[in-house]
């Protein structure tokens, strides 16, 4: 019986503002986009960051969309006037900007009669577009297409995921299991290499670090199947073994 | 007299690693570098992030070095398998991988008769590249044409720029200065817009923040001239009190 390769899910994010790229702002919405992705069947495999700028969003907008299954921005969808992502998106795909009416709704009921024109700004979508739910703020998210516009402020963008929990179609998720040795990563690299090579559908990723004085690395296995994860653990262990270099199965 | 418009000098940076994308591994080198290159008078106008894939590496690499005035890279060069960053810039440029004398030398007198295999991989470079200093952990980082290939940890990235450090050609550096105030932005959003527009050559970035209960945000002036700087922070304090605002000449 052969079984069918598993399609895989891809997504990427387009991070937008100049103050990440002026290294003001710590990003913190990759990581975990990343991880909730993974929780969903979906690996993200590409990232980028751009200023607010429309033709560096339209570019970036037009091939991560085309590249991959799915696409998520964070920033630019605030009120103010630097906030173009949604005027550069609509560009991006050749259509107008409206004003949602439902978005229009949602708002008009969190500010009453204090729904300012630049209040307002944060009802604008690109025509065709339905709403994400913003549980912390109001000002939803916006979905067109396979691209998901959310927040760039971090506990609104959470908000906006777990609004999207369960709803995107993806695969089977990847898992991950780490062995450690105090050991240079150069002392393991044949060993690493040999294992991975031996287990199809199987990564092993190196991450040396240094502590106390010491030189140690984590290895970190994913694959999509338990059974897979657990063998290259044991051949990895065994293989660090024979090298003379003491396992630990887990992170150091 | 007329002034000649300053050139302005760009960079961008390609994040090379699936435990960046895999959320395991929280990126420090894109803040640190922006700053960095504002110090040399280059702006990072992009920030890419792949996996340790070549065909991936290999596309963004000739996007960026052709698209911006410099490129740098960070990880995949160490000596494990999943090392991958030259043989890709290589394939990338189309020109062969190396053992680069030098690099080899400074190896050798490093690890001495422990100079494995593994840690040989450290000594390969595309051809025609020249070195960049490595103080932390002697294995050096490549510069070939316009790229720049350093290693993903962000200690020895530091070190590897700090040996670039006035070594590039740049413009004037971007400054900076911050005007605050305990305020919805939305509620600044048209007092922002009428100052950027009267004053060329400087940006406002608005970062909203939430803090002890209470709504407020950052406005963020970016121009390479402390006088344009110093008028705009005027201008803007100036407008924001005509809206009964009260701000605050720094950042909150």
């Amino acid at each position: 019986m052969s079984q069918q390769p598993e399609r895989i899910w891809t997504a990427a994010l387009l991070i937008i503002g100049d103050e990440i790229l002026s290294g003001r702002t710590q990003d913190a919405n990759l990581a975990y986009l990343a991880k909730w992705l993974g929780v969903q069947g979906i690996r993200l495999k590409e990232v980028r960051v751009v200023a607010d700028e429309m033709d560096a969003i339209g570019d970036a907008v037009k091939a991560l969309s085309a590249g991959f299954d799915y696409l998520f921005t964070t920033g630019g969808i605030g009120p103010t006037h630097d906030d173009i992502t949604v005027d550069a998106i609509a560009a991006a795909l050749g259509v107008p900007v409206i004003v949602h009416p439902d978005a229009q709704a949602i708002l008009a009921g969190y500010y009453g009669d204090k729904l300012t024109d630049a209040r307002l700004r944060m009802a604008r979508t690109p025509e065709g577009a339905t709403l994400i739910e913003n549980p912390r703020t109001k000002a939803p998210g916006i979905r067109v297409g396979n691209i998901f516009i959310m927040a760039g402020v971090p506990i609104i963008t959470q908000g906006m995921l777990a609004a999207l929990d369960g709803k995107l179609q993806g695969g089977a998720p990847v898992l991950s299991r780490t062995v450690a040795a105090w050991t240079q990563e150069s002392t393991a690299a044949a060993t690493l290499a040999a294992v991975e090579k031996a287990h199809e559908g199987a990564q092993i990723g190196s991450y040396p670090f240094w502590r106390e004085g010491k030189t140690g690395a984590n290895f970190v296995i994913r694959a999509t199947d338990t059974a897979v994860l657990a063998s290259v653990a044991e051949a990895l262990m065994a293989g660090l073994r024979e090298i003379g270099v003491e396992p630990v199965d887990g992170e150091l």
